[in-house]
């Protein structure tokens, strides 16, 4: 019964995809808009404009074919999401002088980074991944930055556990339910800073991994990545890692910031958001392709890409060659480092000359695989579906 | 009795060091080259001059303090010792058509990089540091780049295992002893080959490991380092990991080059090179503090460092802060990357004002520690003594 279910599936699965693979889908949607070749506003013109799609002064993206098998993003190809203007340089001028206050704890005050920086030092790699990557996936093409596979990397931050401020600060107040980041965007004059302010709220326990960093890849944090001190929560979407962030509170309850109060959150396409919806915190288990991405001789082709399980770890990850009818367990490279780093893939596959649609499916360590297809948001956010990420490759 | 001549050893360290302090030494030295802040060469002018001391067009060390707690160096920020200029950049705007010839394989051919890519792709972390850098720390003031800590880094390497190549090519023949790299640099007219050519050969073992790299920290490996292609042999020091390899050979001799020949050996003060001398091959164990550097605030004190084994993996590291009377141990930092890489270490001490002595003592997993003074060689190469790399800071 179960087998002729799978089979079942398993015909639809085909159909379906070769007939998206026709219809475009698959493929790398925004390779045109990458064409129109926007150049890097001038806040990021150190980054590598090859690698990238410039969406707008606020959106860049990493290109699918430029992620490679380091493991690491390079500060100059990972990609930008900014809400509201990045501050003037003048922040990063005095990196130690940047002062956070701390609420919610027992003595509480405000703290340089160069007094955070004797506090302690970790470092921890992660995904830093925007709650919108792989919106371009979503048929009901929600607003939002078209993002497909490169609003994301994998970053080494290094920087003090906030675990260890806490400590020094006599400890968290009673009743403590969530963490709340402040970014030091400045909020035009005339506008309602609740309307644009950058402050989230995330669970208490993720005050067990949460960094405060000031160093990002070994380097001080870029203006642009939220120097000079960055909340990093791992395994959490991007946007709840504030950047420039300029309070800490342990918090009773949410912000009502709108970027967390009605932004952010998962609701059906066509609905409104309310705070009862689930907001956008945890990452899920996910992988792409990153070659071969158009065309390939046939013949052995090294089949690569990155697999990642967002909050828990990444345990294995297959490929698919025909669309994910047949499926084969390919190799991590390099090492691991650790639960909530990504971790490049390798599969050499013997392609004969025709069209193929390759698909890559990873599963979690606690079990949990990407699913064919994701159901949409409104909003278009945490699209992880392993159809839609896959890519068509004519052999020749 | 063993006792008695710690006591006496110790003893003796302890006013060596404090001689040695007085004296200017353990202090970084070349603080006074980085203020004279030559320009950056133009082939590397896209690295972070703030980061590094520019000594000459060919050699750039990375500062002590620019060494941060996020294991990988970024490219702007690694150290550069080239030996003969590098080539124009015409060679890497067709990275995939770079040939490599091998030799001493049963079906020996040219390779572009383009098919290497077919062959597999690996991942490895290792350190990459000159031989020698350390080398300010030789009494004998030895002729060469006066290196301190700042010429090695730790990279993340991609590209195809050498045996991966080999074996595609039917494997080595008979007598095998040496891998051969052969550099792609242009030896000016009229000057005899062997007398510039970057060629040199390291042990066969060393196939377990050695890598053809395209990509340096997830991009494509820049001409300065080396680029469009690699041969990284992991725990061997940087003159081993030939730049533009253009030729790989499976060798029953070493090269007769004179990079190999009687460049780069370990030999006494005073003396001359032979080819019975041991060659500069495996990384030792060694460590240094990379903050506090000259300053610190009496109090808490972090005092982070990086640490690795060489050619072993580093299994822990020590620090003192009077000079190696009495050491504490440190903790790592981050993900371990394996073997090769290296590993940031930080301890929190409590230091009262006045002057301290500041040293680290790394243990690889063979049970093999750096060594207080390491004897010294006429060409400055492989120092590890973990006096010398001490820092003194005074503490106010």
């Amino acid at each position: 019964m179960e087998n002729n279910l799978t089979l079942k599936r398993r015909g639809f699965l085909v159909g379906s995809a070769s007939a998206l693979a026709a219809a475009g889908f698959g493929a790398p949607v925004p390779i045109a808009a990458a064409q129109e070749a926007k150049p890097l506003p001038d806040y990021v013109a150190w980054k590598n404009a090859g690698s990238l799609i410039v969406h707008s002064d606020k959106t860049l993206e990493t290109k699918r074919g430029e992620i490679g098998a380091g493991i690491i993003t390079p500060a100059d190809r990972l990609y930008i999401r900014n809400n509201v203007n990045v501050p003037d340089d003048s922040i990063v001028a005095d990196r130690d002088g940047w002062m956070v206050e701390f609420a919610g704890v027992k003595e509480p005050r405000s703290i340089s980074v160069g007094e955070l920086k004797t506090l302690g030092v970790e470092t921890v790699a992660a995904v830093l991944q925007c709650s919108g990557n792989g919106r371009a996936y979503f048929e009901h093409k929600p607003s939002g930055t078209p993002w497909t596979v490169g609003a994301a990397g994998c970053v080494l931050w290094s920087g003090v556990p906030l675990k260890a401020v806490i400590e020094a600060m006599g400890g968290a107040v009673e009743g403590t339910r969530f963490v709340t980041g402040t970014g030091g965007e400045v909020i035009p004059e005339g506008l309602d800073p609740k309307d644009l302010i950058v402050e989230r709220s995330v669970p208490a326990e993720a005050l067990e991994s949460i960094i405060l960093a000031w160093e990002m890849n070994g380097a001080p944090v870029p203006l642009a990545h939220g120097g000079p001190l960055r909340m990093i929560v791992p395994g959490y979407t991007g946007v709840n890692n504030i950047k420039y962030v300029k309070k800490v509170a342990l918090t009773e309850n949410e912000t009502d910031a709108k970027i967390q109060a009605t932004r952010y959150r998962i609701y059906p396409v066509g609905g409104k958001a309310s705070t009862s919806d689930p907001s956008v915190w945890k990452m899920e288990v996910k992988s792409w392709i990153t070659s071969p991405l158009e065309v390939a001789k046939a013949g052995k082709v090294q089949v690569t890409g990155v697999a990642f399980g967002g909050f828990h770890a990444v345990s294995s990850v297959e490929v698919s060659a025909d669309g994910g009818e047949t499926w084969k367990k390919a190799d991590f490279v390099g090492p691991d480092l650790g639960r909530y780093a990504w971790r490049p893939f390798v599969i050499s596959l013997d392609l004969p000359a025709g069209r193929h649609t390759l698909v890559s499916r990873a599963t979690d360590s606690e079990g949990k695989s990407q699913p064919r297809e994701f159901e949409p948001n409104q909003s278009g956010y945490s699209h992880n579906g392993w159809l839609a990420h896959g890519v068509t490759v004519d052999v020749a």
